[in-house]
């Protein structure tokens, strides 16, 4: 008798449906070579960077190359109601990419142009293929820049689905405040538009918003209008070692409560900047770090820039170190988007299960210092990274993704950490989205009535049940 | 015979439903005083500030004084397949409150009490019926303000069903940006909550901001959560007269465009500053102006100023005239917020068909400059005021309301604005919502299978279609 899959009692129990030989037939006969049902290629489509690493892989993964090339693939799959899951780079981390109930993929990678750049207007409109750092590319020289940056370079798409957002949401917001419009394709295969490029709408339910953070499971993104911001004109980073966790936690309540408009508060634990300065050759020294930035007029930033020091004294704060190049920023924020995987990477073998819980300002010293004590107690490696400015945090706790033992007392840390920050008036993610994992933890926090009113949203637009199914909630 | 009621043409065709005795026995056993079946109470429930004055107004008129008296209004007209709409302060401008197909009338104000102010975290709890102006009453002394401002004193239930903004919203967002979480009345009489406090979340479909610009028609709001802002240290509001209205708007399109983070840019022409002169006992000079105002630190704001300064000057912008006391700023902001008012009164006996486009920044001046050729050709009184950082700008056409011919000629004026903002990538509305009067233009700008998806989540909330039914589109 084999053991049981010690991943397994982890996962919703959700049956698998058949991909009948016609569908893979008639894909064959529409994509050509566009379709692929190669092992490595499905297998390569069938997870994502979440602890989950046993869920069998979808049947195709079609290589869409335009909006008609999403709505046939979704229209063929709807006429024998098998599964489709979109994906963009893979780097989704709560198991949203899993083919949990069998399907094929739709891999939008290839839909990578941007498709125009309203430079005068503060917007731009790109396939859901093209990565947050290629539309960062697109609009430099109109002196724009979009700020959205979770760590990995994801897609747009994806961004949007999952309603991302990463280190300077503190400032500029998530994708909920940033994608202005969507193109859509339903399950029925049809295209739709949401939103305008206008800066504002009252024009109706806000399908724009309904469609960010579903996680492909209302609709497949097509194309994404984002806004953009204009290159500030001066840009500061600085980092600040404290004595402890605490004392970083608390210069950053104080920053937010004042209202000074930092762009960046970025908090690392010690063993995350042990970790950062040996993936990214940084020489960082090893405490608690707060990595800021501060943008605006030259004097507005130095003003900032004043404040936040004055505060940090205050709570035994050391000396800034400034990086004012471009160059030497750049080197801070990549060690710091890469600081995941070189957490990752300090353990050998590992998987990560990472918790996202988002508080109010005022109770995030509370949820930060009990979540690292009782991660100290249970005596597992872990990592300790947020986006404190916005009372969100992650806890990376890394395991052996086959030992059941390490995954329980993780899986036992999280959703202690999730209780809690749910008791504080707080959500158990604050950007990664819940995917497989977090179902459980979206009745504790929405409740059952409110659930009950997305499955009626999801059952009314995919009455079939085709679009990414199994995710967010039990259907 | 009858003449033709002039308005009817104007406005949906759809069918009164029959409001049973028994249901008006049971909501005065239930609700004994708090049910009013009086004609004037009814009439005053009936309208609100569009130009449709002739819809019957609703049979009976529950005052809510908490969720449970929400929620048992709602079940008992839900089981007599009745039509209720909810009423805060009845300021809309398009037609949301009156009961096109009969039913009661659910009046939220005096749900009036603040229920926290978390002046640590930058939230307040409220119920429905209490105003944008009792907001900012009970957080000041905490130091912080609440920037969303309609014209009207509306209710914050009123305003997030309508996705309502105002002149802050250039700088601090709408009601879209500003709203955290609600409590919320089902079709069914049940109660659910949206969102949390925490400043972000990836946690399931956005709900709030699903039933955020809904309108009554997917749920009745009866407690909403809202972000708070720290009064900034120096504010300082000034007023611009410029030699056109081209002048104006293109400093506005430079000030945008340039990234100047202005708190308020508000286009007043020159007839509407007569008319607010008159209004509110000001001594401004009737030429086309902006009235602008700037947040931050004192040298923040002298840096705005100047820079302001700077563009305003090489459009002709003549000198500024600054406001920095309190009581000068309150004054301008007054007159500015009256000048809806100031405008229709300034036509004895007029009702006002208003418009709401929004547009690409970059679109704004031929936006603009359009609309007013086309109503000064009309020859129909109109005013022009606009939060021209936004790219919204509402044009006032002055009518008769029992005046067939001036109606059309409004329209005709209206519908030719809107097609050019759609064909500008703008929206129809930017802050007043669809209500009865735009039903048409939703479907030019979404199209009609966006307009479809919104009929089918409306369908699977509300599959008795009671929750104030024939607004946004048609059902």
């Amino acid at each position: 008798m084999n053991a049981p899959d010690p991943q397994a009692a982890w996962l919703p129990d959700t049956p698998r449906r058949e991909v009948p030989e016609a569908l893979i037939k008639a894909l064959k006969t529409r994509f050509a070579s566009q379709c692929s049902t190669a092992l490595a290629v499905r297998e390569q489509h069938g997870r994502d960077e979440s602890a989950f690493t046993h869920v069998p892989p979808p049947a195709a993964v079609v290589f869409a190359e335009s909006t008609a090339d999403v709505a046939d693939a979704v229209k063929l799959a709807a006429a024998h109601k098998v599964p489709v899951i979109p994906f963009g780079t893979g780097s989704s981390l709560e198991g949203h990419l899993l083919a949990v109930q069998g399907g094929i993929s739709i891999d939008v990678a290839r839909m990578n142009r941007v498709l125009s750049v309203n430079a005068e207007d503060l917007t731009v409109t790109v396939q859901p293929g093209v990565t947050r750092k290629a539309v960062n590319e697109a609009v430099k020289t109109d002196g724009l820049f979009f700020p959205i940056d979770p760590g990995a370079d994801a897609s747009i798409g994806g961004m949007a689905a999952t309603r991302a957002s990463g280190t300077n949401a503190v400032r500029y917001g998530t994708m909920r405040e940033n994608v202005l419009a969507l193109e859509v394709v339903t399950a029925q295969g049809n295209v739709i538009r949401t939103g305008t490029r206008a800066k504002k709408s009252s024009a109706g339910y806000d399908l724009t918003r309904l469609m960010v953070g579903s996680e492909g499971t209302l609709g497949i993104i097509t194309e994404v209008t984002l806004k953009l911001y204009p290159l500030p004109e001066a840009i500061s980073a600085a980092t600040c070692q404290f004595p402890s966790i605490e004392a970083a936690v608390r210069t950053t309540i104080q920053i937010i409560q004042m209202g000074i408009p930092i762009a960046r508060c970025e908090l690392i634990d010690a063993a995350t900047v042990r970790a950062v300065n040996a993936h990214s050759k940084l020489g960082l020294r090893e405490a608690p770090m707060l990595l800021m930035e501060f943008h605006g007029s030259p004097t507005g930033v130095h003003e900032q820039a004043e404040l936040v020091q004055d505060i940090a004294a205050e709570f035994g704060g050391e000396s800034f170190e400034w990086a004012t190049a471009p160059e030497d920023r750049t080197r801070l924020w990549t060690a710091r988007h890469n600081a995941y995987f070189a957490a990752v990477q300090s353990v050998p073998g590992c998987r990560c299960i990472t918790t996202d819980a988002c508080v109010p300002i005022s109770r995030l010293a509370d949820a930060v210092l009990t979540a690292v004590a009782e991660a100290d107690a249970a005596g597992l490696p872990y990592f300790l990274v947020g986006h404190v400015g916005d009372g969100n945090f992650h806890m990376g706790y890394l395991i052996d993704p086959d030992n059941a033992d390490e995954r329980a007392r993780a899986e036992h840390l999280n959703h202690q950490l999730v209780a809690r920050a749910l008791a504080m008036g707080g959500t158990c993610t604050g950007e990664h989205g819940v995917g497989l994992h977090k179902m459980g933890f979206l009745v504790d926090e929405a409740g059952e009535a409110s659930v009950a009113m997305m499955r009626a949203v999801k059952h009314a637009l995919d009455p079939d049940n085709i679009l990414n199914p199994g995710k967010i909630f039990s259907l």
